[in-house]
């Protein structure tokens, strides 16, 4: 295994939002939660207190299940909404298809992932009309059962509202159900300037995960169901994969914090602001070339290599060597400054001199 | 499902260890740990740290793989150690048995657990010898293949140094793995009064469950492995569970903290020392008396119905309907004081008179 | 693993009523079914027939799903009764719960099995009301979900109508499904003279395994469901588990015959017979005592020492090794003839002297 | 679920090898091994000798796992080979990856099918190449564990040996194991003109899925390992998916017949034959167009709208509306005679003016 260990000088830090450290305002809340006594697993006031606040924040009850990871909450939701002889219908980049180590498979007890193209990273919605309805019925194949929808997507691109509804249109006129991996939920919320609601389930959204790890917290992400009918199985699906955490309240406290004064949407906008930053920066510099349509804090750009070289020998740590040569990945969190990206850009066109 | 959200007057909480909060000393380097960029997924300075601090705890280098939950640990750990076809031998009391929802069956991918009886929660080595060899070698059966220890046990027993040794010569002798459940670790330690090493490698014990979060921890507890060659399936197992967690340094501030200054050896007498008080204590109440052998941090014992009824009704919370009628149970943690003690006493002492 | 490859001389054969081969009149409709060409996978006429002929025997409509062994029968049906977090309810003694391997766990994605006490391998009713309702809605536990009831049971009795319509009704209370593992069906009907539906749906059974395997057919038993709802599930589990066979007339020709003309009743009845002939034989010798309470076609009794020994030298084969000391067990199939039970007995008068 | 019964008028059924039943010498065979006493669970004197057989067949030592259907064989198979977090590398046409309901990710407790491309639904070489080391190493990504070969393939086409052997290098210059699936194993060895040890374990195959039932038998498949090593995994595994069948004698018995006097070959070629008459044919009828490289006993074909109507009308089955319009799959096996070619070509050709 790759188990380099490296320390990157701050500010240069570009492989992941997960890079970043948490915000102030979560670190703090976290220590105050350290002290007294309440119960366990959940049943305490801090995690009463997170499901109100998601419920205020999405305007109607919902269902939370707060986890350690985000892989954790996409598979949980995942296992809730197929058998393990339905299929998952998600895009070819998503995160759950190409960096989960077959942890669908795990939670789900085998059920099978299958992709659905689409330009941008996201499911296009006539090849999900015929995905959907593929062999329905056919006790020999695997049955399209749910359609899972990155917002935003693992290349930047983000759904509007309209793209979300037809997909959820389409899964749902197939049977099928909807799950939304909103591992940069916020992110993509602070490009379409809508609320909650409005990009989950007045979009048709059943099963969420409110990603709040990379966007300030540290630990803690959260499913949301909007479908009373799922709570027991998520009850059970999750303490028998070993998210039911003793001290929940600690999960809880973050995303209190996180949701309170719009610590969430503040850090959102900064990372997003940053990316445009490096974006319109990059797309300036001769021999550099944006990929895709980031429209969050994911960049795909084409680099020169002694450009990509160069970075490296300063500590600038970034993706750069998965996909197509001299395609590079920069991404962004609350943590950046204008300042860390000019430096960057200044260290870009210096390289590519 | 039971959600009944409870605030406990702090100091009258003895459900269980993990009602406590966390020591502050973790809560400062958790929140120390939120400033500044690091490499994602345990490839960051915090982990390099946990680890090294744990391989000098343990005398020798071990592997290390920080989770969210004791169920994960236990039960990441018991999958490294049996096929699904194999069995794993635990006390019926054993919290793997008892209280995981089918955790460890969903773990090893259904591998069984078959209990093997003894006194005061404790595998009785001469059972243990019959059922290590149960069928073995017969394709109609499950193949012991791993036995699990608690230490301390789940009615607040410890084994002797020479009770797990010889339970680890019976297990390999059969060619069984050994696998310690030590949710109480340093709570065992500390009646033992002997190494980390001792208790584990020394006597025979291939992977713990170094349990944090009980003594002091807020969401983070650490599989150990003394068996190299578990390494790489330990890894893929843990994030093929969600248990690879984005921003790790978190889990490791947690455990360095921990093993920093004998924060939790501190933790650990301090509880201890607090069941040993309320025991004696009970133990001089007329029409209350002390089950089992107390060693470690939990207490089982009789009490009269309207003292029990008292306490509830005084704000102490304790469980005192799962096992025989009138048996209930008090579990002490870092967090209790002397005169959190003397108050129970003496509510019990008012309510049984 | 025992790989012994022994030939048993005819008529001295008591390991099990799968040591007989098949009746010659299924074997003949196995041959005649190999002519011909037909749909695959069950859309055939044979299979068809014989969905038919199980409707008419059971008096109603029912599902029907044809499989190569009663381990599949067993597991499919189980895993169609419970969600991973539940738990099947059965004896200790049990088929499943001692001799599949770990299968239910498997088919079933991790459920667990818990045991039910009672006399005769029978599952006592008062015990189940206990267990039925134990830690139900209480997330850290597995959920009890189905009683699984076998029929006759794995020591030779027999549940009368009552007993089973008494644990369906206390199943039921507790929202529990009912499972029947009918590897021995028709030698209980036998044994009670009542008709199939009296002894399953009429009774509250949802679910049977209907052996046919150990009583004449070869390799085919068949999972009759009495519960429609079921049907899709069971469906995609079966063809999921490698149970959709192809050449599925094969398996239904088997079941065709069997229920034809009343072969399989006729050879219940027979088994039976050589069974209280030979439990009146061994009666009526000193020293030999008669265990449990055989009603169907398997007997356990103790032997002496030489008797034991006598018997397998003159190449007699039966269990005698995997209980108390000196007990071993009979089992008579439809291919024993008095004169092969006289044998027995006389030998075993002979070796007991 | 489709579950039409239909009865195919013989000599026009077209829809698959198995709609055939089975040879006269191998119905005699099972109908012989009905009578007599012999050890259950495949100890006894036809199981050993059919495991003799498929020695002398394949001129070494083998370990052999009679299962009932090609699905079992496959995927216990797999399951051998990779661990859950491993990923099997297949054809996107293969049988495991369109055609099992997601019966391996079941078997495999979860593992990843992942497919290389190729032409005629062969595996390229290079393709595997880079497939075989895709993120080896990297804990967020399934690992390349096996690769799985279908001889022949599901379109009919046939690897030559050298392709085998290319396919065996590069995989385990990766380090991965090879399976092959050969439910049509006698039809691919028959247009090789080799020897079953040349086509498998001589070429680097370990793990082989040895097809009957298509070819002559009804339901017997066996998995051949060539591993030593594997021998009681398989064991294990195949008792716990509920393929270890009681009465083996019966699956034993077809598959000695299978391989005796030549059986096997003859079926193979005759079925072979068929399809090479019946691609001539069709070559020379204008408006019908071969797919592929028909080397089996499979053909692809484009047939003009009316010409498909035509046949169905007279009763023919074939698949038709599984693939792009306009393109029938014809499937011969030993049962068709050259009357029965003549007869469908005579159609077409009808049909087609």
């Amino acid at each position: 295994m790759s188990t380099t260990t490296d320390v990157t000088p701050s500010g240069r830090a570009f492989i992941s939002d997960n890079m970043a450290g948490a915000s102030p305002e979560i670190a703090q809340a976290v220590a105050t939660a350290a002290a007294g006594h309440v119960p366990p697993y959940g049943n305490d006031p801090f995690t009463e207190g997170a499901r109100r606040r998601l419920s205020e924040t999405f305007e109607r009850d919902v269902d939370v299940f707060l986890v350690s990871t985000g892989s954790a909450a996409n598979c949980l939701g995942l296992a809730a909404l197929t058998r393990p002889w339905g299929s998952v219908l998600c895009h070819p980049d998503s995160h759950i298809n190409t960096d989960e180590c077959g942890a669908p498979e795990f939670f789900t007890d085998g059920a099978k992932l299958v992709t659905v193209p689409g330009d941008d990273s996201k499911i296009d919605a006539d090849a999900l009309q015929q995905a959907a309805r593929h062999r329905a019925g056919d006790v020999h194949s695997v049955q399209p059962s749910v359609v899972s929808i990155s917002q935003a997507t693992e290349s930047g691109s983000v759904y509007t509202l309209d793209e979300i509804r037809r997909l959820a249109t389409v899964a749902k006129g197939a049977g099928l159900r909807v799950h939304m991996d909103g591992a940069r939920f916020a992110n993509a919320m602070d490009h379409l300037g809508c609320t909650p609601a409005e990009m989950t389930w007045k979009a048709g959204v059943e099963v969420l995960s409110f990603g709040a790890t990379k966007n300030g917290a540290m630990t803690a992400d959260a499913i949301i169901s909007f479908d009373p009918a799922l709570a027991t199985e998520l009850a059970f699906r999750a303490k028998r994969a070993g998210q039911l955490a003793s001290k929940m309240r600690f999960h809880a406290a973050q995303l209190d914090a996180y949701l309170t004064d719009g610590l969430w949407l503040r850090n959102a906008r900064q990372a997003n602001a940053m990316a445009t930053l490096l974006g319109d920066g990059l797309k300036a510099i001769p021999g550099t070339e944006l990929r895709g349509s980031p429209q969050a804090n994911i960049l795909f750009c084409r680099l020169p290599r002694q450009a990509t070289e160069g970075l490296l020998a300063e500590g600038y740590t970034f993706y750069h060597h998965r996909w197509a040569p001299g395609i590079v990945r920069f991404v962004t969190s609350f943590s950046h400054t204008p300042d860390d990206i000019d430096q960057l850009l200044d260290a870009v066109r210096r390289h590519t001199r």
